[in-house]
């Protein structure tokens, strides 16, 4: 089947606008990060933000990774029924609520969660005492990107004992989220941390680093046990933006119709906010990228409706056609549906459920 | 129970963030958008892509609506299967997976459709062959927001007089959504529009307008027959800053916890572009009013924080408080979820399901 066939066949088969992964590219995707985190000696554990599917986590898994790490409890949850059992949660969880639901979970398969205050740390032994063992926490260590996180050395050894002194806990060590141009800052604000626990006898068992664009400084720093990188499984404008991805990665492309050609210089897209979500990406220029028409830019959104401003367009798109757009910010999207459409190369596999969509709780 | 009692136990029980809304309000919304209908003398033909819950749909015609407005066919569906019996879908749609659906629904209950081009007029005659009866279409008229829509009174006469000449679609009017300030020149529009249908023998018996802010030119137009008012439902940032609305008048609120306090100036919300999205709400400055901090600023996002500004804030929150925020755009934010928390003052009542959100296609 051509590329013109298998557009036209998602849209009969499932309609647009259809989010369409690659299998093919995601394994590829998959197996690269495998393989930087090997070469570099340290192990992989995927951020499942991105995808929310127990299907490619099991994939991650498969291919090499030690654990997955996930935003929110309701994803982990999601991702234990799936049969993960290795799981970071890399927030602050608080709250009654939320200390029900992580016992729970901490008495089925092994958790570990990041905390960056004392307020959070005093409510988590009241889940480990629901499970009835040791949670594991890491000290969340902000190292320029002004994010969550400690921003001292002195906050990260205070928290890092606090959780030490406390029945139920058991402090396993540091997160960071290094600023990829920051690498000798975090490594220098992680030695330090490291002196300042060990005077209280304690060691970082994990010593995890994030993010896709992360990837290519994987191994420059000492002593990191971990690695979390989530939109490399799929990528998206913002990782062809940061020179970590070329077309050729993207694995997730959503097709859309033009349903509409109000003017000559103008035309409208099936697929508005609802779908490609208001996420610039950092502030690129325009909603996203179409790859039958690259000149094409997705101007503004209603919220069913992408405006394509085709002034700087020559080959212009008809009412009719089917585009696919490569999204500004992958996770964001993914998050919009219940499902998504397989494809490997030219041919349709099937679909696959963004089970833990919505799961922000 | 006082608010700041109400807020804990939402928390306490659904966990946060929480999209909250309180039906006292709601009602009142429905109440004034209908009064406002009747005293123009015009139908009311709320569009549902704000609550995109059957549930709500039927209090709006409870209260006195003629019918509903979807936008997308997937909206219409689960309105129909929740006893809407008269849809207008506002939008161009196109190509056979959609003329399946919509001859299907069409042969279940009544739907006019929107088109401005003959491509899609040319595909819609297949969905009433499907359904045996004839599809009711409205020719979409843009006068001047440069969204959808003919932008000439000729393509508007020629599109009307195509669709009269469809075996099995019946021409019923014009659907405008005007801009706030040309109520004149849409008019205008409107006249000559009519007197050129008339000299092929048609009469528009349906001229529908749009939009919540335009509540308050109902009654400007002559010969408009229905308006469709979305976001009046629930109201937002966006309608507060348009003086459409007041606080007391925004039904919806986001709950949140605040999960980190990283800096003296700096807070963390655990609700993210995933929970409130990017939606600037037409270039507002911030992501949402925290009401309980309305100088608090939402800088920016990540996909599970909202980072919290709160250098201009003398009384700034700490760890463990749950806000209430007022979103940019409430459609898109009601759309990320599958259940909203219902209230009626400081008392909690239930759950809604969102049974159309994410039905994008």
């Amino acid at each position: 089947m051509s590329i013109e066939a298998l557009k036209s066949e998602v849209a009969r088969q499932f309609g647009t606008p259809a989010v369409v992964i690659d299998l093919d590219v995601v394994e590829r995707n998959i197996a690269r990060v495998q393989a930087l985190c090997d070469a570099a000696g340290i192990a992989n554990r995927p951020h499942i933000k991105t995808h929310k599917s127990p299907v490619i986590a099991g994939m991650q898994r498969e291919a090499g990774a030690r654990g997955i790490t996930c935003q929110k409890l309701g994803e982990a949850e999601i991702m234990a029924e799936g049969g993960q059992e290795d799981i970071l949660i890399a927030y602050n969880l608080l709250g009654e609520e939320k200390m029900g639901r992580l016992g729970k979970l901490l008495s089925q398969v092994t958790v570990t969660v990041a905390a960056d205050n004392p307020v959070v740390v005093a409510g988590l032994p009241h889940a480990a005492a629901i499970a009835g063992r040791d949670l594991e926490v890491v000290v969340e260590c902000d190292t320029g990107r002004k994010r969550a996180g400690v921003e001292t050395v002195a906050e990260a050894v205070a928290l890092a004992t606090d959780i030490a002194s406390r029945p139920g806990l058991s402090f396993a060590g540091f997160m960071l989220y290094p600023p990829e141009d920051a690498t000798v800052e975090t490594q220098a604000f992680l030695d330090k941390a490291t002196a300042g626990i060990r005077e209280f006898g304690l060691e970082p068992r994990i010593v995890s680093t994030g993010g896709t664009p992360n990837l290519r400084n994987l191994g420059k720093m000492r002593n990191v046990t971990e690695h979390r990188a989530g939109t490399s499984v799929f990528n998206d404008r913002m990782m062809l933006a940061a020179g970590v991805a070329g077309l050729e990665d993207c694995a997730l492309t959503v097709y859309a119709t033009v349903v509409s050609r109000a003017g000559p210089e103008r035309g409208i897209l099936d697929s508005g906010s609802k779908t490609l979500t208001s996420d610039t990406g950092g502030g690129l220029d325009g909603h996203g990228l179409i790859l039958e028409h690259p000149q094409a830019r997705i101007a503004r959104f209603a919220e069913e409706h992408g405006f394509l401003d085709l002034s700087a367009c020559n080959d212009r798109p008809n009412i009719g056609d089917v585009v696919r757009i490569v999204p500004n910010h992958v996770c964001v999207v993914v998050n919009m549906v219940d499902r998504l459409v397989t494809v490997r190369g030219d041919r349709i596999v099937g679909e696959l459920p963004v089970a833990a969509r919505g799961r922000l709780i």
